[in-house]
C-alpha cells in the first residue's frame, strides 16, 4: 500500500568534507567544513538559527572517539543549539535513516527547517581496532564468533551470487575501475585517482628505483596480480573494498511551502523507504539483499515511478558485489543480469543506468556514517550542472540514492526529483 | 510558535521487563519479556505483523554488549522484521527520543503501527568500566579531561542550587526516601523497598550478628549516617544516585485513526517537545536546566495546557538534585521552591504535584536507554487504574514524562493525555 506524506519535503543545500584520512581533526571538526559547505550552497542564503531540529547519522564514535552523545555536541560546534538534536545509529546505513527521519519530521509538522549530518572518524584507532569497530554491525552473538567480518560476509555473497548466476568474476573489477574513474573527478574522493593511474604510478616507480617494471597491460591485469591487488576474502581483493575514512556530509531540508524562500532550485524528496532483516546466515538466498528491494519498493510507490524512470544512483558500493547487487534490488537490472550490466559499461556515466557517479564509496571513501548523506551532495550537484568534469548530460530528473546497514539488516531507500 | 502535529498519536500498549541486575539475560532477551508483556496489554489484540516501524532507545550497547546496529537484530529478535528498525542514541534521553521519532512519523503519515523500544544491559562490565561508558555522554574533549564524572557533575549543579536558593540539603534525602516508598509498591522497581525497610534491615542483620545495633532514629538519621550513605561527590551521597540497571521497555503506538481498533482506552500524546544544548560549562546557570524548560514549554504549547493541568509526572532523576529542578524546570514549582515543595511531601502520591509514583530511577533503576520508555509504562498504569498499591486517586486527564541526557545537553518532554 503506497503512503502519502502529511506534507512534502524538499532539499535546499548540502555540503561535505573532504573524505580521507585527518589525524589533525575531530569528526566534529569535519563537520563543521561540510556545514560551512552548506551555508554556501544554499541559493538564497539562510540564518543558522532557523535550524529547528539535527538529525545526525554515526556509525560508533563510542568506540572510534570515545564519544557518545555526540548530536548535542556537534549541534553546539555549529551554532544551532537549542535545536532537537538526535544521533541515529543503523551501522553503514546512518546517515541515510538520519535523512529519513529528517524528511518523517518535516512531514510530521512539528518542524520546517531541519539539518541533516553524518559523521564519522575511523582512522584515529589501529587497522585491527577498526575490524574490531566495523565487525560491532554484526551480530556479536552468532556472526562474529562465528570468524566472520565484513570482507568476508561480502565474499560469501559474492561467492553465491558468481555460483548462482554464472557470473565471470572480472565483473567486479570493472565496477571499481568506473567508480575509480569517477572519483578520479570528484575533489572530495579519498582516492581521486583512476586504477589505470594507480598501475602508472607503481610503473614510474619501479622505473625510478631501477626495479624491474611490471609489464601490466592494462587494469584488468593489474588488478589480477596479487602482488598489487592481493586477495582479502575470495573472490574480493583490496581493490573490491571500499576504504577506512575520516569524513562529514551535511544535507538542509525544509517544509516544501518553505522550499522556494531557500533555494531557486529545490529537489524534492518524493520517494522514501526503509526495511530490516535478521543475519546473514537467516536468508533464503544470499545473492540478493531483501531489505533493499523492499526499501526500493516502499520508494517507488511513494513517488508513483518506476525503477527504469530513475535517471542515475548513487548506491552503496561498500564492497564492488554489493554495487552489483543493489542494480539489480533496486530494479535496474533483472536478477542476474548485474554482474553483465556492469560488465558492459550500462553503469558507467554514459551509460543506460548511471551509478557512483560520485566514485562511490570504493573510490570516494566510506566514512561510515557520513556515507548515506554524501550521496545526496552527488545527486544536488549533478541536478544542478555542478557536478564539473563528471556531469551527466541531458535532462535529469529524478535520482535515487541506496544506503546499506551490515549486510542489509538496515536498507534505506530515497528518490530525489527537479522539478524545474 | 505552537505547532501541530499533522495527525494525532495514541498509545494502545505499554510492556516492562524487571528492573534490575540480570548477569543470565542479554538486552535482547530483556526486550522479548517487555514486548510479551505489551502483546499482552494491547486491549484488543494485535498482531506484531502489523509493526511498520521500530523506534529503539539504546545509549551505548557498543560499549555495554560490543553490539552496535542493535536495532534490527531486536526487531528480528521479537519477529517484526522487516519493519523499518531505527535505533535512537541521545544518551539517557534515548529512549524519550525514541518515542518522539516513532510519534513524528506516524504523524508524517508513512506509517500507522509503530514499536517503541528502549534497552540497557550495563552490569555485565565491573564498575569502573560502566563509570567510563557512563562519561561517553559528556564531552570526551572538554568535560572529561577536567576530571568530571555524573556524580561529579549533579553535585556541582546541586551545590549551585543549594547556593542561590539557601535550599536545606535535606530536600534531597526527602525526594529519596519519597521514591523509594513508591518504588516499594513497583514489583518491576530494581530497589523495591523503601528507605526504612533498607534500615531496619541493616538493624535486624546486626542483632543477629551481635554486633551493636545502629540507633537510627529515622531514614533521615540513616541516611545522614556516613557510614550508612557515604558520601559520593558533595552533597549527593550513595542514597542520591540511580543504580546501574539491566533492563528493557516497550510502548506500541498508533495513528489516532487506528487508536480504537487496538485499544478500549487509547491514550493520546498530546504534546512533545525537544532541546538541546551545549556542555554543563558553556551555561549561564548550573541551579536550571534551559533545554528541559525550553522542552517543556513546547510540549505545553503543542498541548495547550499550562503545567498545572498536569495531574503527575515522570521526571529523569538520575540523581535527587535532578528530580527538585526538573519540578521547577517543568513549572510545577517557582524557581528555587522545588526544594521546599520536595520537603513539604508536595510531589508524594497524595501531594498537589505528584511526581516519580513508579519509584523514579532512583528506586525502579536506570538501565538508560529504557528509562524515557519505562517512564510511558507508568503513566499507562495510573492512567488505567492498573498501579496497585501506588495507584493515584481521583480523575486523571494528563500526565508528564521528563527524560534528560547528560546533565541537559538532550531533553525531551511528551504530554499524554486520556479522554474518556
Amino acid at each position: 500500500m503506497a503512503k502519502k506524506l502529511s506534507r512534502g519535503v524538499a532539499v535546499v543545500g548540502v555540503g561535505m568534507s573532504k573524505f580521507g584520512v585527518f589525524p589533525e581533526k575531530t569528526s566534529r571538526d569535519l563537520f563543521v567544513e561540510a556545514f560551512q559547505e552548506l551555508m554556501q550552497s544554499v541559493q538564497k542564503g539562510f540564518n543558522p538559527n532557523d535550524i529547528e531540529a539535527f538529525y545526525m547519522g554515526n556509525f560508533t564514535s563510542d568506540y572510534f572517539e570515545n564519544q557518545s552523545h555526540l548530536a548535542p555536541i556537534v549541534a553546539n560546534w555549529v551554532g544551532i543549539s537549542p535545536a532537537a538534536s538526535t544521533r541515529i545509529e543503523d551501522a553503514c546505513a546512518s546517515g541515510g535513516v538520519a535523512l529519513r527521519q529528517a524528511m518523517l519530521a518535516i512531514a510530521s509538522g512539528d518542524v520546517d527547517v531541519v539539518l541533516v549530518g553524518g559523521l564519522e572518524k575511523m582512522t584515529d584507532l589501529p587497522g585491527a581496532k577498526v575490524t574490531d569497530a566495523l565487525a560491532l554491525a554484526a551480530d556479536s552473538m552468532f556472526e562474529i564468533p562465528a570468524g566472520f567480518t565484513f570482507p568476508g560476509f561480502y565474499a560469501a555473497m559474492a561467492t553465491a551470487y558468481i555460483d548462482k548466476y554464472q557470473a565471470d568474476p572480472d565483473a567486479l573489477l570493472r565496477v571499481g575501475i568506473k567508480n575509480h574513474e569517477n572519483g578520479a573527478l570528484n575533489d572530495k574522493a579519498q582516492f581521486n585517482q583512476t586504477i589505470r593511474s594507480v598501475m602508472t604510478g607503481k610503473q614510474k616507480k619501479a622505473e625510478q628505483k631501477g626495479l624491474p617494471i611490471p609489464d601490466w597491460q592494462d587494469e584488468m591485469a593489474f588488478l589480477k596480480d596479487p602482488k598489487a591487488n592481493p586477495m582479502i576474502a575470495w573472490p574480493l581483493r583490496l581493490f573490491d573494498c571500499s576504504p577506512v575514512s575520516d569524513g562529514a556530509a551535511a544535507v538542509l531540508l525544509v517544509s516544501e511551502e518553505l522550499a522556494d524562500k531557500f533555494a531557486d532550485e529545490p529537489l524534492f524528496i518524493v520517494g522514501s523507504g526503509q526495511a530490516s532483516d535478521g543475519a546473514l546466515a537467516e536468508r533464503a538466498s544470499l545473492s540478493e539483499v531483501p531489505a533493499a528491494a523492499l526499501a526500493s519498493q516502499q520508494a517507488y510507490e511513494m513517488a508513483g515511478i518506476q525503477p527504469d524512470d530513475i535517471d542515475f544512483a548513487e548506491v552503496h558500493d561498500c564492497f564492488t558485489i554489493a554495487e552489483i547487487m543493489a542494480s539489480e534490488d533496486l530494479g535496474f537490472f533483472p536478477r542476474g543480469e548485474g554482474w553483465r550490466a556492469a560488465m558492459e559499461g550500462r553503469t558507467a556515466r554514459d551509460g543506460s543506468h548511471p551509478i557512483n557517479t560520485s566514485g562511490g564509496l570504493k573510490s570516494k571513501g566510506h566514512p561510515v556514517g557520513a556515507s548515506g548523506v554524501g550521496q545526496v551532495v552527488e545527486v544536488w550537484k549533478q541536478m544542478h550542472g555542478l557536478a564539473g568534469e563528471r556531469q551527466l548530460r541531458g535532462n535529469l530528473r529524478y535520482a535515487l540514492t541506496h544506503n546499506v546497514g551490515g549486510t542489509g539488516q538496515t536498507c534505506v531507500v530515497h528518490i530525489f526529483e527537479k522539478r524545474n
